[in-house]
């Protein structure tokens, strides 16, 4: 994602050392095809989204060693020959060719994603980066797609892992790749400002700390209507208070609330659980909600952020319908929004709706962005021919199939996906009305 | 850790609309103070190493919303009034006063590693850049002073994880984070190159795979002993491969392990699992390593990369000593290198200590750098004083302590630790020989 690290030495230093061997032994530049692949589908699915090769394509473009690169290396390998570092000087991508996927294709286990022709070396030397690009873009992406799947088409998801990613880099690659995933939103300003990813976010518990009861009076809570005219949304709250005799909830809480609502009566949605989430925060988002109808506005929401949350999400939405049928000026209050965001993962989601939540929104932050369930996809990149001849491994459990391979997608008439394929490059393609026996890449221990 | 992404605008949305709220109100400048702490200790353990605050530090000295930034921000944001932007562009961290434990403390739950004090708007927009660059950094540090437990001192450990980190800023921070943790070296040219961390690498299974058996007569196998003369590792080794009757390894595989020896007879690290790791890798190995010792050259060793591990590693260092045994010519083979890397983590160390392993180094790359253990830390930014007045949330299983605090840490006369208090910033300091009466911060569900 970002260009400072992305360069030819961001690769492992054995990269190099074989690069040496076989500049040395004279085969640095013999024909070479590999392909990546990936044995067991990610979070216990079938599949994987496949993501990166943007990146990865404009990483082999611009491949080059610089001069504090080879002048680092060659100090660190003291033993190699000075003709190696001239070809190293040279090497260039210009000879090697890739077909891949295309970005975003749901792909499953032991299919070929990528197959990286050209020099033996120079194929080599682009190895780690090409895993290190699309290894965790893929991975990330997969876990958008499947909290997506989980929480269903209507749920509003919104990333919100910046503070929990591996540093800065992994946030912003975690919040491209979890919109390209399906989800609808960051709180990361700098990956909606780079990427143009739709940004949300309110405040958090220290707004709410920030304010003490007696900063309720101080509280300058003018605002205008949407028509023009002054109102005090203080003095509304107040008297709504006064009327549903909620005089117990948090007096600095409410003072936030006001606070808020007034900065943005277009956009109030309220953090609830400071002190007490339905003692305090859901009634102090009413009276606040109510005042902001009063002026003309409508209030968006709560956002939940500990407890039990399907339970309090079904008790929110009772309390705020009963309000609402007492009073029809308040009838919107019934279908405001509510937010989950408290350690929300693929688990907790399908936990809620058996329990038939009244969640509208998920915040979801570590899970999403560290991929907690499974923090590494394990793509790899395989030797499969040389100079023409099938390569295989064959140790226990970590065997590879040989030849350049590709995948045909088998469709039915109503397009929906029945089969795919691994076939080998110049394999003739199954014909239609003709029988042909397959096996299975995973049978048979291989 | 790069500086591309590491600006002001690496913050979450509600950072924002919070100092847009605190501004309105007046309260942009009130004093505030948050405190970074963590909940429970990572990896089930009672520890973590702090670590991220020199790269926090230096994002604060150069804190500042740039044009783009507000020009985004602006446009975000149209309800905003224009004088906050004026405020936001003008935003410096000068009033900002950071107390912090040192680089690479082990400290303990619910203790205050960070107290940021200043205007609190200001430090509202400081929180999220100060947990994406701790908690990581963190995270990994104790990750790899973990590992460095359990594989205890003598063994060295080489941090693998740059294909499978969060790309490539994760990677050069697990990196730099991991040898910071006790890792003795890492894969990572890049790592290596710009922080100095010592670096690894032999080859990969490629290697060996490029190699046929009939390449095994082409391999030019003529290296310069230590004394300047010439001498053929080729016939060297057939020589050997003869005499011991190895005749059914693979060719290709010994091929390969020729080639490399040749290019790096001082460096012959060679990994033996492509095809059989007892049955042909171990004595491709003996043989090549005899022909180096032959020239006068010590080989290093081999590594494992499938299998079981501990057994395997036993087996070899048998078969090790009884050649040796049975020829001083070759005694050093018996103090090889063993090298492991198959998806070590914490587990599979104890496991394998257990069962006594002979192996001397672990090649540790996804459960290093992604802590599959547990991907995220869980560092939190709380608000403890506003206007010198303590705050807390009390909400349920997230409270937090108020007061600014600070930890003394009680040696006894040996200096080994002890006691770590939290005490108020302003109390007194318990008395040697005194009485004194302290509390577990996390009794009583605080």
């Amino acid at each position: 994602m970002d260009g400072g690290f992305v360069r030819a030495a961001l690769t492992d230093a054995y990269q190099v050392t074989m690069a040496y061997g076989h500049w040395k032994h004279g085969r640095a530049e013999e024909k070479s095809a590999f392909e990546v692949t990936f044995r067991t589908g990610p979070f216990g699915g079938p599949f994987a989204v496949f993501a990166g090769s943007e990146d990865f394509l404009e990483f082999v473009g611009k491949f080059a060693f610089n001069d504090d690169d080879l002048a680092f290396l060659m100090k660190s390998y003291p033993e190699m020959e000075l003709g190696f570092f001239d070809w190293l000087r040279n090497v260039d991508t210009s000879k090697v060719v890739i077909r891949s996927v295309k970005e975003g294709t749901v792909v499953f286990p032991m299919e070929p994603l990528v197959t990286v022709e050209g020099p033996l070396a120079v194929v080599q030397l682009l190895e780690t980066a090409l895993l290190n690009l699309t290894n965790f873009a893929s991975l990330v992406c997969t876990n958008a797609l499947r909290h997506r799947i989980v929480a269903g088409p209507s749920a509003t998801l919104v990333e919100f892992g910046l503070r929990r990613a591996q540093g800065p880099d992994g946030a912003m690659t975690a919040s491209f790749y979890s919109y390209a995933g399906g989800v609808d939103a960051t709180s990361n300003v700098l990956a909606s400002e780079l990427y143009g990813i739709p940004l949300r976010g309110t405040h958090s518990h220290s707004y709410v700390q920030s304010y003490s009861g007696e900063d309720l009076a101080k509280v300058n809570g003018n605002i205008k209507t949407p028509n023009g005219e002054s109102r005090s949304l203080l003095a509304s709250t107040l008297e709504h208070r006064r009327r549903l005799g909620w005089t117990e909830t948090n007096q600095g809480e409410l003072a936030a609330f006001l606070s808020y609502a007034q900065a943005f009566p277009t956009g109030f949605l309220a953090l609830v659980d400071t002190y007490n989430t339905l003692g305090s925060g859901v009634l102090n988002f009413i009276m606040v909600g109510m005042a902001l109808m009063d002026a003309g506005y409508t209030p968006v929401g709560v956002r939940l952020d500990s407890g039990d949350l399907a339970e309090l999400s079904i008790l929110v939405r009772e309390k705020w319908k009963s309000v609402a049928a007492e009073d029809p000026r308040y009838e919107k209050l019934a279908s405001c929004t509510i937010m989950a965001s408290d350690n929300i993962n693929e688990e907790s989601l399908l936990e809620m709706n058996e329990r038939h939540h009244e969640i509208n929104s998920f915040g979801i932050g570590t899970n999403l962005v560290t991929c907690q369930a499974q923090p590494a996809l394990g793509l790899v990149f395989k030797l499969v021919e040389i100079n023409d001849r099938p390569r295989m491994k064959i140790c226990s459990g970590k065997s590879t199939l040989p030849c350049k391979k590709s995948i045909i997608r088998m469709y039915n008439s109503s397009t929906s996906r029945v089969l795919d394929l691994i076939v080998l490059c110049d394999q003739p393609l199954p014909r239609l009305g003709k029988e042909s026996t397959f096996y299975s890449p995973t049978d048979q221990g291989v």
